[in-house]
């Protein structure tokens, strides 16, 4: 990743150096009652993506504090390739936002990947006792990524507000 | 489980009879890089847990649609029994909104059980094809339970506005 | 857990306070040839429930000494929550016997709980080199646990006949 | 395995045709809290191996009934190779006992193998709905495997006379 | 995947069609005793991807016939994301060789991805019953891709000629 | 072990007393897409085991450096008990070339047990901080040893003929 240094002293890093993809072959270990896949498996690959992409952003160890708008869109299903792909949308001072977006590639080469799942995580970036610690800024770079940003900070804010 | 009809055809259940309680001991195989537990294994017993109470509640299969607001308060740890506690807070047509709340249980018996972390999924109620299908009403007994129905709408209506 | 002093310096804890009941789905991994929940399942949830109730009757570490008259009654299933529940029965200077009994709730209310399991573990508390330590007096408070105890000693008492 | 017919109309096997040892490297993932081998670990080894001797014996499925005398006698360590030993060393109708003696191989070529369990389990033969089954009857050939015979027939004498 | 077909009646689809990339986050589970990770880990990550490349490619069932030319070039760690990336470098009447190579990214950017390993695996299409059922014919687009061909093509003859 | 010293003075110690078999029953959690145990389950096996091997004979910690000619001869099925027999065939100064065989045994006392893979795995003594390390010399006590050592020779210069 490249960086540049903002005002904050913290460095400041693209959206787009933040992604990340991990792929996994769904296998017969990882079903549910119904035959399809747990989505416990779903979930806990989102939060094992979320945790690297925000540890390597913030170049230590990450946590995760909250987790929002799960949407299940499909199921996936055994032998299916599960690609999630993560990327940090948003940093404040020592948390950041994750977004995460699964896609299911069937056998079947004449059906597109199907979109199974996306997530928003906060993750919190902590040092060796556990407690917060600064992490850098991240610059968006392209219109999607402003305006995923910005939905970012909108979500905080619900969730502030909901706090109250 | 008791039951009365409703109007609509369907029996209707008390929400406190739609409560369960499971409790897991965290072993080393749950630790992640920092040594404490995972999230993940946190969320895979959340979905599952969801997915019995669901099941149950429906007497038939249910999937996971909406995960929502997954606030992780505290780290568990190796050691301690995590207990997992969920309840209907609301049914529709052929949704239903399950509240889930974790505890850890440490060793010392001087210290009271830790709330790890909370959370809301929507969850549909599906025949053999997957097709949605009709759940009971559930009917809250106590002010508390008619307050989580109450917030269980919000929720609702939160997520229907932003899907817009 | 509250506590009084014994003659021999050892606290003194009532056997209801010892109790201890985990929670678990079985899961699609967990069966064996026959399609029913594999006995290793079901032993080894038994050992770890019995570990934790000696870790925390007798303040530190306790490893299983011998396992007695594990008498499987039913078969779990898939998709059943079983429910383990488990007691100090009988502490001597440095071992216990922790009862345990498993239940199995199948998914239809109109099924009580299955018995699926009862077993007596003997554990030995132990120091940071595996030395046997001083364990706590349990003190039964019902004429039911006052049976146990009394039960306890005499599956003792055939234990130590067998040896010689 | 050779057989003959006794006077029931049940083949007659002998005991050391029954024997089968596994083996098995134990792993990181198989400890406790103290770092040694989970005795959950060992009890699911000796299950599944009683489990794959009766079937075999008894050509068909068959379930674990009863678990008697699982006695520890020391820990097995990462890294141990861990070899299970079982015969059926008595049959009855549909019913069989099966003794396991577990030693764990340490790395040093020194220390000869440590003994860390024997246990004895009675598994039932049972057909596709789970109803007992006629088994062989066994025909111990040396004065152990006579010795073994009989201690099985005491240990069921106990377990029937507690029963009463 | 666009196609053509050729002579032999089977359909003709190119090299570069048939590359599959999974990525998968190395955790605590996946160590061996020295805490790096797990050949063996490996090797079953290889083994599913290549399954996954041939299955896709063939439209239907592949079996494992041959693993070769596996070369431990650096080792895994935990935490480190492993890419596995896989392409059909030779594809005869039934059976296909697939080549893999796994590259694993630590955490520190300032290091490039190490080389792992390398594989090769001769993967053979069986239909229902385990019979082998032909496979496309695989058309190499790039130098590279053809001197991956003409490599797995003397791969192949010295197998034979080792088998005589 | 029993020993002499050789030249290099490194210990000698004869084949067959490097010779090590696991055996290990095969579950439902171990099958691929196909219903038959997972290649990988097996590589996994035998990795694992070529370690164990290894690190006997040299006395400390051993890493898998190349895995050669896998020949899958047939499948291994749920409910087979799987032998994985091997030995150090070939000892260099810091490497050994250790040859594995696994034999699948089915349920049926008729049918003799299955070959399913055979394998060569080169493993490389490493000390603390992964250097390599010396290693005895092996000493083959049988002509089909002193085979084995020749052929362990001649794949490896072949491997070192491939690297040119």
């Amino acid at each position: 990743m490249s960086r540049s240094t903002s005002i904050s002293g913290q460095p400041c890093i693209a959206t787009s150096q933040t992604r990340l993809t991990i792929s996994q072959v769904m296998g017969p270990a990882d079903v549910n009652l119904m035959g399809t896949v747990h989505g416990g498996v779903i979930l806990r690959l989102i939060d094992t993506l979320a945790g690297v992409v925000s540890a390597r952003f913030s170049h230590g160890s990450a946590v995760t504090a909250f987790v929002d708008e799960v949407a299940f869109v499909a199921a996936a299903h055994v032998g299916d390739v599960v690609h999630a792909s993560a990327q940090v949308n948003w940093a404040g001072s020592t948390s950041m936002e994750v977004g995460v977006r699964v896609l299911a590639d069937r056998w079947d080469e004449t059906v597109a990947p199907v979109h199974v799942v996306g997530a928003y995580l906060v993750m919190v970036a902590v040092d060796d006792l556990g407690r917060p610690r600064p992490v850098p800024r991240v610059q968006p770079g392209t219109p999607d990524d402003a305006r995923r940003f910005d939905a970012a900070v909108r979500r905080r804010e619900r969730r502030l507000a909901r706090r109250r």
